[in-house]
C-alpha cells in the first residue's frame, strides 16, 4: 500500500489513533501495567490513571458526575449494556421506540427483543434524513419502557433534535427512559448531557482517533441498569473485566483533544466536506445528494451516483487510493442496500451507488482537491458500462445537458 | 516509584506486557488503522491481520478451526458470553453445574441465573485445593444444560482434570454442554481443546502478557451459542463491535509467545516458585502452604501466615517493591475473605493472612532470594503486634520451637 497515495475519507468507519493518543498509552502496556485493582502502588498509579480518565470523560460528555461514566469495549458494548441494562432493572413495561435507522447495534438488539416479547415501534425518517418527530411523541405511551434515538446518523451525519425528544418524551411518560447513541456526533459536535432529560448516551473512542475497542456509556446517577457483562467489582460492578488502562487513558486524550479541535470541525473541516460536495455535484451529472437534512455533523456526505455499482465505484477509488464507504462498516459484506437510504425513500437508482465520504481533522486541502479531481473520471467510467443506459440518457436530458 | 525495586510476583493478576508484543500491535494504531469491514485496501490488511491472529489462536487453543475461536475484550465477556450464549440457544434444560471455586466472572453469573430461574449445583473442593470431581459427576442428570469449571484456579493454582470432566459429564448425559474457563491455565500449560469433549473455552490476554482488554472464547463448531454483543457482522455474528486489531494481534503474538516458553514455565519458572514456596516456609513459622494440589500450574503459590493481615502484609510488602495479593485482583477491595480459601476450609487463623505469588517468565532468582530474604522480617514485625499472641506462643510450641 503507497501511503504517500492514501486519502482516508471513511472517517465514520473509523479514524486513524492520534500520536498523541499513542503517546500517553505507551507507558500503561509494559511499565505501568499492574492491575488497578491491587493494593500496591503499581496498580495504584492505574485506578489513579482511570479516576482521571472519567474526570475527563465526563466532560467529554458535559456530565456531572465521573461516577456517571462507565467505560466498555466498544460503542456496541455500550448499546447493548445501556438497553438490555435498563430493561432488566425494570420489566413492568413492553413497549419500546426506536428509529429506523439506527447502528445495528441497536436495532439488532430491538429485533432480538421483540422475539422476546416487546413491543416495538420503529420511527421513520423524511427524504432529508431528518426524523419524523410528532411520530415519535405519539407512539409514547403509558407502557413505554425505553426510546432509543441516535444522535447523528452515521450514514448521513443527520443530527436528531434527542434534547427536545427526551423532554417531550418525558413530558408524556416521565418514566420512560431515554438512550441516545451519540457514537457519530462525538468528537464532531458538543455533547451536553447534564441540560438534558437524557438518560443514557454512548460514544466509541476509535470514531474520535482513539483506538478501536474502547467505549463509554453514560449514565444518569439516577437511573438504574443491571450489568450486561457479570463478574468483578469493576466500573462500579456494572462492567465487570480487568480495566484495559492503556485505552481508557487514550480515549481519554482523544476526548480532550476532540473537545479541542471542535471549533476546527465546525468550521474548516465543514468547508472541506462542503467543497467536496458542491465540487461532486457539480461536475458528476448523475451525483445526487442523498444527505440534504440541513442540519448535520460537520464532517459528513452521502452521495449517490446514479444507476452505477458502490462495491464498483469504491474498488475504482482504492486504485486511487481513495477510502470511503457504502452505508456502514457494519452492514458491509451484506449487498442489501443501507437499510438508513431505503428508510429515506432514496430511489432504487441512486441506492445501490450511494458513497458516503466522512472527513476528520487530518483530512487535508489537497486531499479534496484530489478527490475532486479523481471522481469525475471513476464515475464517467462506470456510467459508461451500466446497463442502464437509456435512463441515463434521460438523465442527462432532463438535466439539460443534451 | 522506583521501577529498579519492583519484584512483580503479581502475574494471576495482570502481567507485564511483552516488548514484542507492542512492538507488532504500534503499527495498526496510526499507519494500518483501517476498519477490517472496509473494502478498500486499508480495511484488507486489518482482516488480513485478524484472520492470521485467528489462526495463531486456534493453535493455541489447539483447535480444529480458526472459525472455532472468536475474540472478545476480556476472560470475563468471554465467560459471560458462553454461558449466557449456550442457554439462551436451548432454553429446554434447568440444571446448571459449576464450582465454589470458579472466578466472579462464572459465579456471579451463576448467581444471577439462580435470581433468573435455574437450579445450580456447586462443586466443592478438598483442603489441597482439589476438584471433588464425584460429586460434580454424580450432579448431573437429565435437565443439567451446562457444567462449568476452570482449567485451572486463580489464587491457589490447583489444576482441575477438564478433559476427564467433559467426557465423564457426556457419558452421563450427552446433550450437556462443558464450558472451561482456561483463564488461568493459558500461557502456563498447553491447552489441547481439539482432543477433548469440551464445549467452549475461554482464556484473556492479560495474563500472558498482552494487553489487558482482549480475550478469546473458542466454540465448538458444533456448538450453538447466541451473541451476548448484539449488533455488527464482526466475529461471525456472535460477537458486534469493530474489531480492536492492535490488540488481537497482539494477543496473538503473546499466545505465540506463550506457547514457545512452556517448557520454560514448566522447568525454570517452576524451579523459581517452588524455591520460593521451600524458602518461606522454612523461615517462617507460622507460615502454611494453602495451595498443596499436587498438580498446579507452575507458577502459583499461596500461603497463610497464620494470625495476621493480609492487608497490612501486602503494605509491608510494596515498602520493599514486592507486589502480590491476597484473594484475587476481581475480589479485593472487599473485606471478605477469598471464597476460594473458603471452599478449601483453610482455617479462619490462615485465612486472612493468605498471599498470593504468581510468578512469570519475567521472575529472576534475584528478585526471588531478595522475596525469600525480606518475608521474614515482614511477617516477624507483623506477627509481633498480632492481637493472637497466645495462639502464636502455642503454634510455636507446636513446632517445638519453644
Amino acid at each position: 500500500m503507497a501511503d504517500s497515495k492514501l486519502i482516508y475519507l471513511d472517517n465514520n468507519a473509523t479514524t486513524k489513533v492520534d500520536e498523541r493518543v499513542v503517546e500517553v498509552m505507551l507507558p500503561y502496556f509494559s511499565k505501568y501495567y499492574g492491575n488497578a485493582s491491587s493494593m500496591y502502588e503499581l496498580g495504584a498509579i492505574n485506578s489513579k490513571a482511570i479516576k482521571e480518565a472519567r474526570e475527563t470523560m465526563k466532560d467529554f460528555f458535559g456530565a456531572n458526575l465521573a461516577k456517571e461514566i462507565f467505560f466498555t469495549a466498544s460503542g456496541s458494548e455500550s448499546a447493548n449494556m445501556a438497553i438490555r441494562g435498563i430493561l432488566a432493572a425494570d420489566r413492568t413495561k413492553t413497549h419500546l421506540i426506536t428509529t429506523k435507522v439506527e447502528h445495528p447495534c441497536v436495532l439488532n438488539v430491538y429485533k432480538q427483543l421483540e422475539k422476546d416479547g416487546y413491543n416495538v415501534t420503529y420511527i421513520g425518517v423524511n427524504s432529508a434524513g431528518e426524523l419524523n418527530t410528532e411520530e415519535l411523541y405519539d407512539a409514547v405511551n403509558e407502557k413505554t419502557a425505553l426510546v432509543s434515538c441516535m444522535f447523528a446518523n452515521n450514514e448521513t451525519g443527520a443530527i436528531f433534535p434527542v434534547k427536545e425528544i427526551a423532554e417531550k418524551v418525558k413530558s408524556k411518560n416521565p418514566a420512560t427512559k431515554v438512550f441516545v447513541d451519540a457514537v457519530q456526533a462525538a468528537g464532531k459536535i458538543k455533547l451536553d448531557v447534564k441540560n438534558s432529560m437524557i438518560d443514557m448516551m454512548s460514544v466509541s473512542g476509535h470514531k474520535f482517533h482513539a483506538p478501536k475497542g474502547i467505549g463509554a456509556l453514560y449514565v444518569k446517577s439516577s437511573t438504574l441498569i443491571t450489568p450486561l457483562i457479570i463478574g468483578g467489582h469493576q466500573e462500579s460492578g456494572k462492567r465487570a473485566g480487568t480495566e484495559n488502562v492503556p485505552y481508557i487513558v487514550g480515549m481519554a486524550k482523544a476526548a480532550q483533544l476532540a473537545s479541542d479541535g471542535l471549533e476546527y470541525e465546525a468550521t474548516e473541516v465543514k468547508r472541506l466536506r462542503d467543497k467536496l460536495e458542491k465540487g461532486l455535484l457539480s461536475k458528476i451529472y448523475n451525483a445526487r445528494l442523498n444527505s440534504c437534512a440541513p442540519v448535520r455533523v460537520p464532517n459528513t456526505t452521502n452521495i449517490g451516483f446514479e444507476y452505477i455499482e458502490g462495491e464498483l465505484i469504491l474498488l475504482n477509488m482504492n486504485d486511487y487510493g481513495i477510502c470511503a464507504s457504502s452505508g456502514s462498516a457494519c452492514t458491509s459484506g451484506s449487498l442489501d442496500p443501507s437499510h438508513v437510504l431505503k428508510a429515506m425513500g432514496v430511489p432504487f437508482t441512486s441506492l445501490h451507488g450511494s458513497i458516503r465520504f466522512s472527513l476528520s481533522r487530518y483530512t487535508t486541502e489537497e486531499e479534496i482537491d484530489y478527490t475532486i479531481e479523481k471522481m469525475p473520471a471513476i464515475i464517467e467510467k462506470l456510467t459508461h458500462i451500466s446497463p442502464y443506459q437509456k435512463e441515463l440518457k434521460e438523465l442527462k436530458e432532463r438535466k439539460g445537458l443534451i
